[in-house]
Formats: structure tokens, C-alpha cells, sequence
């Protein structure tokens, strides 16, 4: 992720500096980069906007280590995928930084330099969350940045970000990753041949990065609980309307289902 | 599903009659039948094979008319999502009468037959199952079938294909079904844009036919229970993990989801 908006914002930055703990990243980021290192305190020394590009925790980690290697602050953003934790780490901050969560909707399958691609924003949404302390400037600059790599930037709360995304993505990671899990508790490699798309599309995202996604769980555990309550409700209730054959009652439930899946595709998604 | 089926088998019969209550299909496949009828009594006449493509319970309800209608008996097929209700069905009737039962594992999110497609069974797995009364020469003729439809077959018993589809086909479509709607009941607009491609796949299905599903659902009420009680012990496990912050638990249960998916790839799913 932070390789593709490398590789998009070169055209518009004068100097670039990409701080990378894996050799082979830096090896290969040299052909974009002014400057390459693995040692946080000399990459951020003299920039103007540090943007972190790592795990949530591990973004949490960095800001709490900004005000000893850069005293006299500088503008800070940040790419990682819940906000909350972040944005309050940046919100304790002293006033000398600047600083505005950042979180595009998109993604790859494979991370590292050698999958980036600085066509990936294109076209898609980037989450802009302020926090109390950010400036309006700051602001501006960060809405630059996303029209710069032709993403869409919409403005959130970190608090509404993160409840949005536990529905709309960590919700949908847990489901799809417990059907992939039910499928293979049957113990019966028949069922691979006479599964179909449905199958495929439905457990897709089962294949995520665990570490990336225990990162996201924890640092986004309530608005997560929230939401498995209320899909467990849901699966409760049809559940039940079938158990009983209920068939006015699971009829209305599964046209619900599909009146709202057309409502969603209607947004152009 | 149907009017696929027929426009691939099309060149291989001599003789093909649709049977179709709506009156546009009717019209629309002249082009490739020899004669077109609403009348189920009248197009089974002189059938030497049956193939029966309505949703499952209306087929068990033709087969059960069957006798009647076609007292010196013929061949039976289906192509019905379910099976277990549908063989017993089949092996209700008299011994004049053939029968197999069918599933190819492949559709359409539209249907009808302006959606008719000759290549859309080429390379999907085709489900034959026998009963205890199938002989062998129309297990032949069903295999040859798929073959002329360029569909790979596999014999499966009806329970243990009820089995594997309320895995890999009706499970997953109840939490498609139930990812779309916990998104829905956030009540909140800005959720559609900030959602990506992880929720567009794994709600797709959520818009499959409420009526198909209701169905499907019905008749394979048993397996479909077993595997709701599979997932809920597996989503209620991973809930159990995240609520205590058990990081190990939590790590294992993901990396586990990963793993199962990588396998269920190496398949060439």
C-alpha cells in the first residue's frame, strides 16, 4: 500500500524518502526514491509530511516515538486501515506536529514494493478522518494528496469510520473466513469440485493476511463485537424462521436481503 | 438453467420439446425446438427422456404427476438444487419409469431464456446422483449428457450431495444474506462509498432469487441446519477469542481460515 502511493505521489513531490525495515524493499524502491533507509529517526529528520504505511499498532508504536527523533514537529498522515487508536495517538501529539488519519478502500491480495502500483487509488474512495487538533490546512493538503492519486477523498469521524468499516469490511472478513472454515470442517475434498463462484466469491477475502487482520481486530474490537452481535442476531432470526418452516417470515427476510443487496449495487458500487 | 441445457444438448437429439408455462419463452424458443408446448401431459407424451429444470419443489410435485400423465413410463432427469427430496421422489415411481437426478454446479444471477447460454455448463462440475433403482445404462446416458454439455461428472449419493451444497453453496449464501443486511441496518448512506471490493464479493450472492432460495432451503432444511449449527460454533468461537483479547487463540483461528483457503485454491477453484 505504501509502495502504490509512493509510486503515485512521486510526480508531485520534490524529494522522497521511503523508510523500509526489508532490505529487498529498499533495494527495489531505490528507482523511485531521492532517499532510502531502514532507520525511522534519519528518514523523517527533514520531512515535511511523514505519511506511516504499516500495521495499525504499528502506526500507534510510531507516533509515540515521533516527538524524541523529530522535536521540532513536522505534518504527520497515515494509511492504516482503523482510526481510532490512531487518531487519539495523533491527537496527543504536541503542537508542534500536524497530523490526519488517512484510510483508502482498496487493497491487494499480495503486499510488498515487487505488487505495487501507482495506478491502485484510482477511482477509489479515501477516508479523511481529523481529529480535534487538525488544521484546516492540513486538510486541504491531505484532500491534494488523494485527488493527486485520483482517489475520491470523503471525510469521517474516526469513530463513524471505524463503526462503518467493522460492517462493511471486518464483519464481511470474519463471515467470509467462518464459511471457508465450516466448508473444511466437513473433511470431504468432494466438496472443492462441486463448489462453484458462489463459493469462491463468498470466501475470498478467508484468504487475508491473518496478521493484518488480527491488527485490525484488536484495534477495532468494539465497533467488531458491535457488529458480530447484530449479524448474529440476524443469522439467529433466519435461523429460527427455518427451523420452524416459517415460510411468510423467511420469505420477507431473504427478500430484504436482496432488496437491500439492490440498493447497495445502485450506488454504483 | 433450462433453456441452457437445451440450446447445448440442441445438436446432439434428435427430437426436443420445451415445456414452458411463460408464454415469451415459448416464443422465444422456437428457434431451437421442434415443438413448444404449455402442457406438461402433452410434451412428455413421446418423450424417451424427461429432463425436468424447475425449482426443486415444483419438481418433486412434475414426478409425482408423472404416472399419470405418462403411464407406459420413460427416462427421468432433473437439474434441481437439491436432491435428497427429489430421489426419494424418484424412487417413488413405477418401475416403468428411469430416473437420475442432476445438479450442475454453475447459474446465472438472471434467468430466463433470453439469459440462455449453450457454453454455460462447459467446464463445471455436473452433480449425477443415482438412486437404489437407476440402471446402469441411464447412469451412461446421464454421463454422456455432460459430456455433450462439455461438464465434468461426479457421483455423489443424494444425502452426501445435500450435504456438500448446505457447505458450499446454501451456508455460504446465508451469510452473504446476512453480511448484506447487518451493512443495511447501519442505516447509513456513507457506508456504500467507503465500502470496497472484500464487501462487493462477499454480498454478492446476497442478491440471488429470494424465491430460488426459499426452495432450496426448504428441501435441504436438515443439512442446511447442521451447517448453520457448524458456523455459528466457529463465529461464535472467533467472537470468544477477539472479546478476550486472546491474541494466540485469535492468531490460530485466522491463520487456520488462511491456510483452508490456500488448499481449497490449490484445487483450482
Amino acid at each position: 500500500m505504501g509502495g502504490s502511493l509512493a509510486m503515485a505521489l512521486r510526480p508531485f513531490i520534490s524529494h522522497l524518502t521511503i523508510i523500509d525495515r526489508d532490505p529487498e524493499t529498499r533495494t527495489a524502491c531505490v528507482a523511485i526514491a531521492d532517499a532510502v533507509t531502514d532507520n525511522f529517526a534519519d528518514g523523517v529528520r527533514e520531512a515535511t509530511l511523514v505519511i506511516l504505511a504499516v500495521p495499525a499498532r504499528a502506526i500507534v508504536g510510531l507516533l509515540q516515538e515521533l516527538p524524541a527523533v523529530r522535536p521540532d514537529g513536522c505534518a504527520v498522515m497515515d494509511i492504516g486501515s482503523t482510526k481510532g487508536d490512531i487518531c487519539a495517538a495523533m491527537a496527543a501529539l504536541p503542537p508542534q506536529f500536524e497530523s490526519i488519519g488517512g484510510h483508502p478502500m482498496c487493497g491487494k491480495e499480495i503486499s510488498g514494493f515487487a505488487a505495487a502500483d501507482g495506478d491502485l487509488y484510482r477511482g477509489q474512495t479515501f477516508v479523511l478522518c481529523s481529529h480535534a487538533g487538525t488544521a484546516a490546512v492540513l486538510q486541504e493538503t491531505a484532500v491534494e494528496i488523494t485527488h493527486h492519486i485520483g482517489a475520491n477523498p470523503i471525510h469521517l469521524p474516526p469513530a463513524t469510520h471505524d463503526q462503518l468499516v467493522a460492517a462493511i469490511s471486518h464483519l464481511p472478513y470474519l463471515a467470509s473466513a467462518t464459511v471457508m472454515r465450516t466448508a473444511a470442517a466437513l473433511a470431504d475434498e468432494r466438496a472443492w469440485p462441486v463448489s462453484a463462484s458462489g463459493f469462491r466469491d463468498t470466501s475470498r477475502i478467508a484468504g487475508s493476511d491473518p496478521q493484518m487482520m488480527l491488527d485490525i481486530l484488536l484495534t477495532n474490537k468494539t465497533a467488531v463485537l458491535t457488529q458480530l452481535a447484530q449479524f448474529q442476531e440476524l443469522l439467529t432470526a433466519v435461523t429460527t424462521h427455518l427451523q420452524n418452516d416459517d415460510q411468510a417470515a423467511l420469505r420477507d427476510w431473504l427478500n430484504q436481503a436482496q432488496a437491500e443487496h439492490r440498493h447497495y449495487k445502485k450506488q454504483g458500487r
